[in-house]
């Protein structure tokens, strides 16, 4: 074989394997999620009259607060803890297909921002597993993209990024997250 | 050089290619750890009477509960903050190869969960670094899975899955959790 | 053409694969970041007097401590929430380039340890995005590694480490933190 026909065979390899080289890739540079989900959650925060239905509760508060009381500062300093029903539609009452489980703190005081870091715990006839979240929510913002940091069962080693939107929220004791989830790496 | 030859070499090459990127892509898509570490860790929570050998206390509680009880209901609502001591074995009094330090929280009222966010801290003749955790715990379920989500030093960039058992606990006062770290991303 | 040719090509496209595979595996396993960025945030307490300048304010305690003045033993059990400026210099009044915000709690008895869970929001002509840290923070210790866990916009699905140095404290209301943040995993 000349060494002419040699040269344009690895020219030819070497497009192909460039080709080739970004599907190999694909799973770690291209930006089209390998799992896209849609959930709703729901948070009732306890206010001293509503044990029953509370979903969440007022754990830690910053000097002069309570915690039946949101802080006055914009909630600056309140941290929540919760357990929360996700819902594949918009409705409080859908049978949930997991729950919402971990924290969140109010962080600014000069307007609604709140730190996230918390799980989701999937355990029904589509999806067993959990997916671990951590990020900032800068609530006014329609739009809001937090970390999925990991997850287990059928995310296991999961990553992506989740967009929060505030879907509905009633003075101070309830609201709904809309959670699109979009995970780049899946096993 | 026919074209038949040509494409034959392609499909040859191309097979060949498959192959090897089963291989290139193993640290991503294959399902053996690259690292795997077992340690136990104690957990003493501070009751108001155990100030010396407490490695925990309560922190934040829901209105109505205070920091040396932990809450009535499943201890939903209260967060601890922690430096327990990690062994190799299930003896609180072996010598600690590192601490487990963060925090903990319970997270609902009909039974007993929590949250984890915590690190390993690692420092011996074996390990030096960090391992960064989060995710959710049934603690009653006999084992967890958890996420690693980073770590440094001996661990730079970890991932991996943490299956988490409780492995004795006595009243309120103190547990033993046995930590079983699986690694599927190593440097 | 003949089996050795054949055999020949092979070998060379094999060396000429395992040469290109290393460089297609450079952004996981090289060890050079691909972005490296270097900020200080600021962080005053709330100590009941400087509510129009404080930057973080202690919102859980031990039992027997406060949230005005940092708890007895080294802080232990202090959680804190802040939303505290970055800065590209060390100057406290710099333009802020964007806000760290989320969590910090001391975790040891006998020394001055941290643990931290927090976000950088970047909004400037550089940089938009966030970026999501956890880890450890042994504070006596020159430099502390911790991970970054995610990230979005700019960020988006970064991972890597960040070194945190003490750049300056003033008593136990004022310090500053340096940040050196090298990401290894980037978009």
């Amino acid at each position: 074989m000349e060494s002419t026909t040699l040269y344009a065979l690895f020219f030819f390899f070497h497009l192909y394997l460039s080709g080739s080289s970004a599907m190999q890739h694909g799973k770690k540079t291209q930006h089209q999620p390998c799992k896209h989900l849609k959930f709703f959650f729901h948070d009732i925060i306890y206010n001293g009259k509503n044990a029953e239905n509370a979903t969440s509760a007022i754990v830690a508060a910053p000097e002069g607060s309570n915690r039946t009381i949101l802080a006055p500062q914009n909630h600056f300093g309140n941290v929540v803890v919760f357990d929360d029903p996700i819902t594949l539609d918009n409705n409080l009452h859908s049978i949930p297909v997991g729950r919402a489980q971990g924290m969140y703190l109010y962080d600014k005081k000069d307007t609604f921002y709140s730190w996230l870091g918390f799980t989701f715990l999937l355990n029904n006839t589509d999806h067993q597993g959990t997916i671990n979240f951590i990020g900032a929510d800068p609530i006014l913002v329609k739009t809001r993209d937090i970390s999925v940091v990991g997850g287990t069962g059928d995310f296991a080693m999961a990553r992506g990024i989740a967009t929060v939107m505030t879907d509905a929220f009633e003075g101070e004791v309830y609201f709904r997250l809309h959670v699109d989830i979009k995970l780049y790496e899946c096993w």
